[in-house]
């Protein structure tokens, strides 16, 4: 695996717990191809809002998409766009040695309201895989009309840092020092829990195979 | 159930999906208490950062922690906290239509550095409990210099709002036009894949009851 170093600005460097930062540019793409849910921080009247949002990582670039009369996608503002992985929980011998086990990738830029059609279809169908996968052949593609209800915002990914937390807990130290309570790591995943068909079909309607069943 | 309006302030009434706004404050409570990972937005150099944190709800009072020198948690800036669960992926007949069934919660206030002792014993004692109940009895309190090394913030639930959707895909008319391509909801949840115990204990080692296993 090629190894492209993120090149964090400085304000965008970790500041604690540095050795959890990750310099490894695949990692930022694996942890936003990951999740499924991002959060959107903008700055309204001079204070934040953070909205929940889906996204897509098309290259270099992070798209968002939603209402084209939505307010935080009007682009051409300073953004940030926050992804993270739960993949465990860390049960410690101390309150202060407990933690998680996680991905997370900060992305800071300035939106940029995508107008071209052919970026805007690129984009959408990008947020359709990136949550459905085989999906996007299925569905329909929009129409003009949906087009026009629909707003696309990009961030560059020049800017961002990944923190990670992973392995077992940071106290293992007790059990030599005779602390022989129970440590360790409970994992954690997004799984599927079944599947509920649409009640205006009839009940058996085949689920096509790109639909993950559990 | 008792129904206690959530009574938002007109600056975080739901502007898309109005349809998508629950007013009533248990189910509030509900998001937060459920949800494992915050995302806390502030304002730096007039630019949004947004992070993920862990969080705990008391009463009306929702508790981050941190490391006492990091710079999210001073306390004394407006911020938002914003949690989502993800409950499923909702494959329609069209990208348009695609979605996705969540609960989110938006909070929004001034941060207050908590600097009473018992208030961040407290604050401390609900953040481990929420992600691993039966841990805070389990594993040691902060010790005095734990404690000078931790930082707690208290945010007030006085200005927040709930936004969920739920159910099959909103574009069930098309059956009825002669679209009969599958469409439906796949349920996600977050579920535990395992449990490792800490390397450094002998592999016997018994995992406690309060530890979910599966």
């Amino acid at each position: 695996m090629t190894t492209t170093p993120l090149s964090p600005t400085d304000r965008s460097r970790v500041r604690r717990h540095r050795d959890r930062q990750r310099e490894d540019r695949a990692e930022l793409h694996a942890v936003l191809d990951e999740a499924l849910v991002a959060h959107l921080g903008r700055v309204v009247d001079g204070e934040p809002v953070v909205l929940p949002t889906l996204h897509a990582r098309v290259g270099e670039v992070l798209y968002l998409h939603g209402s084209s009369g939505a307010a935080s996608l009007r682009g051409d503002e300073p953004v940030c766009v926050t992804v993270t992985v739960l993949d465990g929980l860390v049960y410690a011998r101390r309150w202060f040695t407990q933690s998680a086990n996680y991905r997370s990738a900060v992305v800071r830029g300035r939106a940029r309201r995508v107008t071209d059609t052919g970026e805007v279809l690129g984009a959408l169908r990008a947020l359709v895989t990136r949550v459905a996968p085989g999906q996007e052949d299925h569905a329909e593609p929009p129409s003009r009309r949906e087009l026009a209800a629909t707003a696309v915002i990009a961030v560059d990914l020049a800017e961002a840092s990944v923190k990670a937390r992973s392995g077992p807990p940071g106290d293992a130290e007790a059990v030599a020092a005779g602390d022989h309570r129970w440590a360790g790591v409970v994992g954690l995943a997004t799984r599927v829990t079944g599947v509920t068909t649409c009640p205006a079909l009839p009940a058996d309607t085949p689920v096509p195979a790109h639909v993950p069943t559990g």
